[in-house]
């Protein structure tokens, strides 16, 4: 087949070449305007800018939504910063932020059944064909020719206004917050990774790394029954950030110099498991950390990468082999937000206290700034616009 | 082989034509005497007995336990009342009642290692052989030598002191009682339908049926992460007890006369899941429930059922056909115990508000009574011995 | 979502009412004419025609094709005999048969790439919207909003011209010949049985029925590597036929009288298997062969049913739960045609034995006649067109 | 526990300490005497000895096996030139070699049922516990107190007399030849990663090596349907030898030099699938190899490693990341036997091709000598005892 046509649809030279597209100068906080499409877009050689862009059309089978929150993914930031993600997705041109949105229903295109305008809904920002070797086995996240916002070419749901497939935006309920809609999209990964894993009710359970992917990971494993879980992080105020999330978990310090043997053996002395655990989710994508999971694990056991990290990493192959230790690992999701919806509106997973930092649309440099500083302790920064 | 050792050890006839064996009048209530190796046992028409029985010495590789806690199954009412389950399971002399016991080890025989006087431990009632096809792939349940306390023709563990494998005997952590270590036996048997029924996080569930085993596997559904749940009984009552241990659940109460189709729909409207849900835990057994169960469940669902009713059952076959249902039966469990304790250690099931009604092992028969009486709404009856 | 718009495009009135469509006057035997699109067709009140249509023009992403082989399915005869299958498929109108078919590109719409005229094809006939959550997670044949040809309304592929999705054709090789290709549907409904009962290397397996799909999943669970294999049938010629087919296969003739549990026991001891075999086939959907299935199983065993039958059967359910025996069903297929090119082209499933009647499409009504015929011993009708 | 008592009963001191022990002159070939416990044994610093071993007697449960065929592994191998495999497996004394073995009973021991006098058997060499974590969960190859007969310190069954338990010799039809019996082990080892693979009917799959566990795996996965299969060695012979065993097969031979990623490129060329294989069984534990494997797999890919190689070893982590291929690896087997025997049984695989040489017990040195002689060819070296 040729270009897809839903590609064709959000070919991002179209919204660069506008006439009302324009890059903000550098430093200017405007001031809010409901009628301007403000959006935050990385650029070549780190560069981060705000951007106003047409407000965009529905075209059949479309909605654009106004969108009230969005999360900052440490993928948005890489591509800030370094430009690229492997080799195939590169910031050539400047391209729009954000993926992790939720947002109410501001327009209709024809054709478009079962949603109105005001509708509240969390955007799924990955649209495959529905129609490759993939997409019809139910593996849609490999999609060839998926057209994944935010990844460059195309631009991000970071902005006022944007366009979207309405079979692709997920009506969240009445009781949950736009935070917590745009927060569907980490649980979307974390809950992937949970399913893929074979986690089930009493696994014991290793989570390498606190950050937002292993905090995430480590409610939906709670919600999931893990029993007991042992999460690590080489910040003791990521730990206790764990700890206050969910009481029971156990945690371990890595400290530097530290062999990955030793970490292991104390994650399963503090698991009170010597033979070691059931399943790892790592979620950091350090060779070190990868490798303690591995040897954190019981004979038959599971370590699941959730995590991105070097492109070629050294393993203890033979420990794997005499221990049947399985590896696997994820490339973002498939058929996570309708069960992550039901968890959150079930009362199983409560993601409100993972947002620890907030900006208007106006400020979104400044949100991008505050993710990368360590010294400022952000789990989640949101940017959200309450406007009209 | 020849019948396996093990077997020969836990003979029947041993026990009934000891000089220490004595079958105490009807109605005689004694007094309390730790000396007396005291038990409830069913015997052929429909009779049971408080009976004395030799105190066992602990053979190679066993322990003597002082029993402190045995549920009362509905089995064991079942052997009592109508002598027999199926058509290899029958009472054919008097009988020792009651696999769902803890207690502490009393005397630990000739080369056990790992346990001492004192220790408290979960009975796991069933001992396999341990060598055939079926233990050897992992499903020792179906082990055809399998040695099951209180199937006839062995007798039960409700009784004071009981010999048993050391190897089939649990530790209990001091944060447990004897009561959950009793009520380990019915999670476990609620463990392994989740397990095998494929109960994943955010699983929309049904439970149909809110006795013993449905409660547990409700508190067991909900520690997995099943939303939403949806259970169904024929008493309001019980459904009032199911949504105090877990008050999101929602209750459909099953009125006599109404079609299965049309309680499906209910349950289906009442879980806010018109396509139906994906797993049902049918815990009654009962013709008219299985077959709710399999129209309440979406295309590619599962029904699996847990509860034993009728020989023969009239299904419908071709909706199961047009909607890919799967119908799955649970025989007993295997490898839960470990799992069970980690999940009431770790607080993620409370067992403790399922026992309504207890009574010394001196008042064993009015347990029996108790637990048949439908006016009492018992939920589990057990018997406890607390002497010395 | 409204009706979507391929379910327009395959609105079977806009073939009735058109000015080109006729109904040939019973029994006439058409002189061959390429220019005319001759169909065969059911209509109420057990009628079978043979029609002209117009012949089609492909829309956007089509491809008209030239059918050259087509086989005659049951449910095809079924449609005609009975008017229905179930309570949602009913011919109320005529409605063009057949669904097992191969053919020729004659014409690209716009928007096709990868396919040319000539290209050589089989027809995958169900075609679903892509966009549901069922297409979603890979089980497109739950898909409700699925075109099927030539199941009611919608005309089916027994007919000289077809348009159809070219997403939904696959290329065959040189090799394989268009009967070949027709037969990789009914070849499709076994390996989707083979796959969903978990049929693996080694697998003792009992198949229930000797007619198409009996075979057809005979040769697929031989190229599978199940072992030993057992056939029933209630034909001894259809069993002679099987042994034709796979010499290793073992048969067991069903008698009148004779009950499930007693053919059961024959079928364990053909396969010299005294606890049982470990999968059973089922493609008749007799309720008498479907309980012989269940109990041939050993514990743990899985009964998979491909064969449709009466709506509700009597199931031996105590049997099934004490040996924890599966009843699994199936509808359709999902991701099959790809698997069965690959299997036919490299050697491993000869189907060319299966046709034994052929006809020409103009002589298509008496196909139908042969295939009802039990006198005539057919195992696969069908019925081909060479023209040009 | 304490030692458990079966392991006791294989303690290698005890017929090293016995009169009976010794050690024949490095070069003497002595005459045949069936009297005489003759074994090939490795020893410290790389030795090789014909050693005479008492002739067992029969303990309970166990039975005395005339050996009649053993295959050489290359673990034996191993032993024998390195002295050890990883830090767990270290020849320190004189250890008996072997563990492919098939034999007759010689006699049987008390309490042995099901089993007499010059039955034909194959040896399963691994003796688990039959009581741990792992053997109760079926996955018995981890039990830790397993005996597995040439692992030192336990002596192995390349031995005249071989004392083993009853319950783990498997009987062998008469159709089947000592040395076939001989070669289940290989096929147990290739069949256990078959299954744990996941490999289905119609997978796409490579294999990595062309020794005898790439050969065995090859007949294998042609009988469970795999297609199309691809080869790979850096052996264009062996490559040969693979073509006349399955003519079917692709083969692509690994030149020094090329990268894992061209190579990866050229096996899917060579399969006809440019998106990749589904699955790659990885037979020579050579890290470039275990690459080509990952590069060659599609999204959703399978790696499984049969082979042993470095202790760590280098992968390209974050294309697995990004094509979602799962690692898996192998430590023996559990539960294959029977298969294996109903797989050569049902004439589905046929084994006998693989041995390419054969010796008598007398002449065990020179076997091992030709099996580590890459100039000879050897696929597999048999050592034969036809004595009586």
């Amino acid at each position: 087949m040729a270009v897809p046509r839903y590609i064709a649809a959000y070919d991002p030279r179209a919204v660069l070449d506008s006439p009302d597209f324009r890059i903000l100068p550098k430093g200017e906080v405007p001031r809010r305007d409901p009628s301007k499409n403000l959006a935050v877009a990385y650029a070549p050689e780190a560069q981060l800018h705000l951007v106003e862009k047409p407000v965009p059309k529905p075209r059949e089978g479309e909605v654009v939504l106004h969108v009230r929150a969005t999360g900052i993914c440490g993928s948005d930031c890489h591509f800030w910063k370094h430009g690229r993600i492997g080799d195939t997705m590169v910031v050539r041109d400047t391209c729009g932020a954000g993926h992790e949105s939720s947002g109410e229903v501001f327009e209709v295109g024809p054709g478009v059944v079962g949603l109105k305008k005001g509708d509240r809904v969390a955007i799924e920002a990955g649209v495959p064909c529905g129609n490759c070797e993939f997409c019809r086995i139910g593996r849609y996240n490999a999609c060839p020719d998926v057209v994944f916002f935010s990844t460059p070419p195309f631009h991000g749901t970071l902005t006022r206004y944007h366009a979207h497939p309405a079979s692709w935006v997920h009506r969240i309920p009445d009781s949950m917050s736009y935070e917590e809609g745009a927060l569907l999209e980490p649980l979307a990964v974390a809950l992937a990774g949970i399913e893929r894993a074979g986690l089930r009710l009493g696994d014991p359970l290793l989570i390498c790394g606190a950050g937002p992917i292993g905090l995430v990971s480590l409610l939906a494993a709670r919600a999931a029954g893990a029993t007991p879980i042992v999460i690590t992080d080489i910040s003791q105020s990521r730990l206790d950030f764990a700890k206050q999330l969910v009481p029971e978990v156990k945690t371990v310090l890595v400290e530097r110099g530290i062999e990955p043997k030793a970490i292991a053996e104390k994650v399963q002395e503090e698991a009170g498991l010597p033979s070691g655990i059931a399943i790892a989710l790592e979620c950091t994508g350090v060779e070190s950390s990868v490798q303690t999971a591995i040897f954190a694990c019981k004979f038959g056991g599971t370590v699941f990468v959730i995590g991105v990290g070097k492109d070629f990493q050294n393993l203890p192959f033979m420990h794997m082999s005499a221990n049947e230790v399985d590896l696997k690992l994820q490339y973002r999701y498939a058929n996570q937000y309708p069960k992550a919806i039901r968890l959150v509106e079930g009362g199983l997973i409560n993601l409100k206290p993972l947002v620890t930092h907030r900006f208007t649309l106006e400020r979104g440099i400044e949100a991008f700034e505050t993710a990368v500083d360590v010294t400022r302790g952000a789990i989640k920064c949101q940017i959200l616009d309450d406007a009209f």
